[in-house]
Order: C-alpha cells, then sequence, then structure tokens
C-alpha cells in the first residue's frame, strides 16, 4: 500500500492545490490531504470549514481522504503510516521554504521522504493568499478555485465586514 | 496616447522609485503614479500624505499625474485608459512576487499587460522599509530618498514616539 | 512614434517569441524584430533561414519587421530610431542574465531603456535549445513552434545527418 | 507495480546519484537507473563503461535495474512501464532546469509525471563534472563517489593523458 | 588587531550561529558577538536571557565576547573599533536580504565591510523560527541547538502557555 | 600575519575585480591574486599576459601580489600559508556556484575558509565575457576595465583577426 500526505492550511483550497491532488492521486495508492491546525494562526476559514471544503472538492477521488492534524507533520504521517510527504513546487521562493522543511523533517524522521511535484504551470502563479485578496476586491476568482470555494468566498465578503483583512 | 499606471504603496517614495517614474516618463506620453489605498494595512504615512509627497517629489515632469485608488489595479487601469502597468525590479525575490501578480493580473484583465524596467543599479538596495528603519535609528537617509521625504521622516520620528515601529 | 527593437537569435523562433512579438505589437506603433548576427556562433539556421522563418511567422502583423544586425544592439537601436529594447523574462536564471545585459546596454547608450514583459505562461518553458534537442529526437514539437518552423526542423532532421548536434 | 526511472548521463555517477537511487529504491517497487545515450555528447567514460560501474555501484540493491536509451526520455519512460520520472534537486539552478525539463516532458506525454526528492544535504554539492576536475588535479574524492568510480578515476587520468579536459 | 562583529537577534542561538563563530573566531583575532536590541520587535527570550544564553553558548572561545547593541549596526562596528561585519549565508533568499543590507551598511559607513561565510551544509536548514516552531510542537531539538538552548526552550514550552506562538 | 588568496582566471581583469583586490588590501596584511592556470582551457589572453596585466593594474597596492597557480585550489592556499580564499559574489547565479566550489574546497581541506565579499553595485553586471564581447563589437568599455585592459584589448581585436571568438 502506498500512501501518501499532503499537508498544508488550505485556506481556502486553490485549483493549484487541486491539480497537485489529482496527480498524486493517479501516483498513490492513497492520499491524506491533511489541514495543520495551527491554534496561533487563525485563517480567514476555520478549520472546520477547511475540512467541509476540501471534502466536497475531492470528493470524486476515491482514495482521497481529508484529515486535519496537530503537532509534528512527520509524526502524523508515521501515525497513518504514510512514508511519503507530497509538496507542490511553483518557483524558487517556494523551493528553498520547503528545502528547509524537507530537510528538517528528514533529521526528525528518517523513514518519511519529501517527493516534490509541479502544478500545471497555469497555475504556477495562484496561491490561496491571492485569491483572498482578489475576492476581497470583488476581483473575478472562478478560474482559480472550485465552485465551492467561490461560492464561500463570495459569502465571507459580502457580509457587514467588507474591508475584513483576509 | 500611449499611458502607463506605476502602482505602489510609496510608504514613503524612494530615489528607486523616481529613478523608474523618470525612465516611464520619458517612455510614455503619460504617467499615473498610482498609490493602492489598502484601509486594511495602515503605513506610516497616511494616505493623504503619501498622495502630497509623492506629488511633490515629481512637479518637474510635466506628464508624470499622482493619484490614489481603491479595488483591483487593472480595474483602475481599465478605468484611467491605460495599456501598460509599470513595475521595478531589482531582485530574484522582486522578480518572483512581481511575475505572480502580473501573470494574475493579466488573467483578470488581458488587455492591460505588465512591463517592468530596471532601476538605477545604485537604487537597487534601497526600499521603503529599510529607509524607515534607518531613519528611525537616526542614520542618514539622505542618499535614498528625495528632500521632502528626508524632512518628513525627520520629523515623524523627532516626535514624542522616538521608538515606533514603521 | 513608439518604436520598440525585440533581439534575439531565433534559431528558431518558438511559440514563446511569437507571443512577446504580439504583445509588443499591441504596445507599440512599431516592433523591429532582430536577429543578432553572429558570425562566430553557427546555429542551426542560417541567418538567411531565420530571416525567411521569421518573416513567414509575423506576417499577419502588419506593424512588425524582421531584421538583422551587426554589432552591438544598443547601437542597432539608435540606427532604427528605437527608445526601447524588448525582452521576455521566463525565469529566474533569464532574469540575471538579462539585467546584467540591460544595464551593460544602458552604460553604453543611456538613451536606450531595455523592457521586461512575460510570455503566456504556457510557454515559459519553451526553449530554441530544447524544441531542437526534441526534433532531433524524433518527438513531436507542434505546440511549441508555428507550422512554418515544425516543417523547417523536420527538414533538418531528416536529411543525411539524422544524429546532427542542433 | 510501482515504478520509477531515474535518468541521467552518470559520467561517472556520484554519491549524490546514490542516495537519490536508495531512497527511491525503498519508496518503489523497482527503479530503473536510465543513462541517457547522446552520441552526440562524448563523456570522459565510455556509455558501456557506465553501465558497468553503475551496476558494481548499486549492486545491493535487488530492486534497481541499470539501462541505457536512446530518444525521448518519456517514450523510454511508457516503454517501461514507468509512470514517474525520478529526479534529484540539490540547488535553485538543478531547480530551473529541471522544471523546464519536466513540464516539456509533460506535455509530449502526459501520463508520465516528474517527482523531485532532495540528496542528503552533504551531497547537495557534489557533481560529476567537479569530481573530474578535483580527479584531474590529484586531489582526493574518496568521500564524493563510490570505490569503484575512484579506482575507474584514477585509472583514467594516471594514463598517458594527464591533462585531458574532462 | 583584526576584529568583526558578528550580529543577530539570537531568539535563540542556533548550531549554525555558533558554527559561523567557531569558523570566525579562528580567521579574526576578536569576535564580537553582537544582539540587536530591537524594542519594537519582542522575541520568545528576553534579551538579558538571549545574552545569558549566548554567553554559555560560546565561554569555550577566548576571544569572542557577547554584546548588545542599540542603533545602527554599522555606527556600533565603529564603535567597536572593528571594520569587518560577519555573516552567514544559506540559501538565495538568505543573499538578497544580506546584500541589500551590506549594500546599505556600506552606504552609511564605507570603512566596514561586510563578510560573508557558510554554515557546515548540515545546518543550511536550522533556523531560529523552525527551531521553536518544532520545539513548540514538542519534537526533538537536540541537533539543531545547543544544550542551554534545549533546556531553555523546553522549559518555555513546558510553562502554562503551551500554545504560545514564538 | 593575515593573509589571503583572491583566485580566478582574470581574462582580463576587470574593475570589479579590482574593487574586490582593493577591498581585500585593507582587510588583510597580504592579498595574494592568483590566476588559475588551466592549460585546457584557452583564454583571449595567454597566462604570461594575465600576469604582466594584472601586476600593472594592482601595482598601486603595495601588499598586493600576482601569482599564477596549478592544481587545486586549496593546496595552494596553503602552500602559500593563506587560512582564507576571497571570492566576490554578484548575483544569485554567482551564488550556486561559488557555495558548490566553497563546499568542496571545505571537504578537501578544513582548514582554509572560503570568505565573500561583494564589489561595488555598479560593478555587478560587468563581467570578462561580456567586455570581450563589448571590444570586439567595438564597443566602449572604459568604464569596466583599467586602461592597461582598455589597451591590451584594442590590440588583440585591431589585429588582422577581426572576427575571433573569445
Amino acid at each position: 500500500m502506498h500512501r501518501a500526505v499532503y499537508p498544508g492550511s488550505f485556506d481556502p483550497v486553490t485549483n493549484g492545490h487541486l491539480d497537485v491532488i489529482e496527480r498524486a492521486s493517479r501516483l498513490y495508492d492513497e492520499v491524506i490531504v491533511a489541514i495543520a491546525h495551527n491554534e496561533a494562526k487563525a485563517g480567514l476559514f476555520s478549520f472546520d470549514e477547511r475540512v467541509a471544503l476540501l471534502k466536497e472538492a475531492v470528493e470524486h477521488h476515491p482514495n482521497v481522504r481529508v484529515t486535519q492534524f496537530d503537532g509534528l507533520l512527520v509524526n502524523y504521517a508515521l501515525e497513518v503510516n504514510a512514508r511519503v510527504i507530497i509538496r507542490g513546487l511553483r518557483a524558487v521562493s517556494d523551493f528553498e521554504y520547503e528545502f528547509q522543511m524537507a530537510l528538517m523533517n528528514r533529521k526528525l524522521v528518517g523513514e518519511v521522504e519529501t517527493m516534490f511535484l509541479m502544478p500545471k504551470e497555469e497555475y504556477s502563479y495562484v496561491s490561496s493568499r491571492l485569491v483572498k485578496e482578489i475576492a476581497r476586491l470583488g476581483g473575478n476568482i472562478e478560474s482559480f478555485v472550485p465552485d465551492c470555494i467561490v461560492r464561500a468566498l463570495r459569502e465571507k465578503f459580502s457580509k457587514n465586514n467588507p474591508r475584513l483583512t483576509p
């Protein structure tokens, strides 16, 4: 059984994330999409919202499971019996941060390997942060996120807090 | 009529920005320097202060106009009939962020193109953030910003809040 | 009259080049595509072949002219009365080389400015060198180069020199 | 059956390559180390020598097979029924070249995915080119390559061509 | 007397910092490790704690002195009669930030030069920020920081604030 | 006695090199400028010419000595009793190559440390290769190289080989 963990904060999930998930789902028997539970860093969406939205976005992949985790990612990977952590790489700045994390994680738990893959080039510039910013300013985000996120962001920003910082 | 928009937060304008503005003013019939109006991110200078200081700093360029804008930059560019957004590129880190923004903007409004140019190499390390930090610590900033900003920063930091974080 | 020079070796022209040319043709009154004539560095295609192929590839742009030049690019730009050199930027490695060239050129002739723009992201990985390599190995290059180049490369590699290094 | 191809020129194989091979051998059911057969680019070692040396260096991995291939890598991957191409990433410059190749390959054959992993950090600066250079100058290469390569390089450079350029 | 200043926030000191300090202590007659005193940016450890911990960590180096400073680093370097500022470089992102700072500092005080050296490659991914994050999540940090910091971090995070953001 | 080696091919020396030499001469008791003697890689200038030109260019620095060396740089550094190798860093691409070399050299000889410093920003884009190219095309190189090199390049390119590839 080849199982991989794809971790992130997914606040919210973008088409770039979904592209990585789809590719991983073809390469591994099971992919666990794991939302990092960081109480210290509040997001635009609550953890329960993120889980629900991600589940909706990946429900057509039978071998993809959505979870959340506490504590160190590598410990979580061991716990769910995954030997591989999947990360998407888009740009040089990604590269350096991701490598630092991957080397740190390897030092912490040697049995878990981080593997990188590239999202489709048309998603190389899509990030959760930018999508939230554009949605906040009223721009069209339909080509950057799945339908459920388009709706969820519209709802967030149409409320009585029209200038909320994401 | 070739018109370009040069956007930024200009908190405050530096000699690096002014170098880009001068080069753009020679290449386009009109250059609109547009201060992004972001209520969520307060700066050291208020928007009205930034507008006033920028106007003073560029008043010798007859074809440069200073404005501020709300909402998406690309919409603002369309509104003022500009086909071009000008951005200065100094370093690799600039490059990645700027490309992400430019591709996003192109996706949002295809008719507007982002063009990059380089400031003079002696301004390649000048940033608003660093200039504020040096001014706060009492360093000499005369070679990094125009006279009006030297005076304005001196005033900000000589007040009763000598340790204000910029 | 806003005139720009777009220089290169175009050995051969790719869809990435053509995308830059099309964008430039919308932003300038005239775009001069200038093939650098470097006797010291022979290419796969002769200079006459490159000129002919480029002309065919851009013939639908009424304001694009194909030429070749000897000597320093900045001198050629002055000669044809262009104030702007256009370059496409795809990646960090491009960025550094291009900036070195642009700063050098600015030092040589201060009146000519280098402006950078991004090709469409789907062409960000297309280069003349890779296209030739793939064609040589019999791969399908139809999504990377215009039809005239597909035909020209097929001809080059079907000849009696099936293992020619490009 | 999860099978991966690890391509390269391996002229010669280094400890960095071997580290990637070992990691891959733990993550895939079979790893095919595939030496690119490029007649146009002669190396220090002949293709037969490279195959023999690689076989010696990986003989303790029961699920690693050494081969060579002609033509396009993605076609070769399809032929041997591998869905994954493995590449090691060490530095930013690697990153850009590798991404260009991976996107190109994905365009050519969509079913084959390129996955990246990091060699151990102590091999991040080891390259075939540098190892050959140091061996040529008489330096100690024992910490950079396996024993069989130490011997093979010593033999190459002790011959009657003491100043051969690698 | 060749004296160098090695500045930082050291919140807390890592094995990467200590590696740079040790190398510098072999190359200069005296090394002054200078903790930047920034009231605006509170850390996990107080300035007095950082000074005490650093002193403990470097007490075996007779020519290393631990201090703290206010104001501009270059002024402090002049004050203590140091002609050299030492900085460790680990990655491309370091490089750009460090170069910006070094050029700025050179402009402010021409007599002081910034020299860069590399920490051991196994510390290339260790940062104070990551170490604090791992300690907070209960991971093992013994290979990243000296013993005194292991103890100090354990104490910090075992207190009544188990979810404190560093 | 603090002695540093500044190695290079200096084909030919540029103002960027001279700026590094001058800075190093202020920071070390003696600076040995060492021309790498690589028979496999012929340059535009012969080794004897490079030595003579460098000597002329640095003769006003009493503590700078010009030499050439064979074999491994780190062995040469040990031989001349230098604990430090000086390298100039200009750009990200420099950075990666230089780090690879420095880590390799440290592995070969642990007692020798590589220290990096930045040339003046106005020389950040000057390279021997570009200077030769511009001189070959008849451009003005007076702001990039010292007088003796201006004369030497003029002589090289005015001879009967007007199209020599550098």
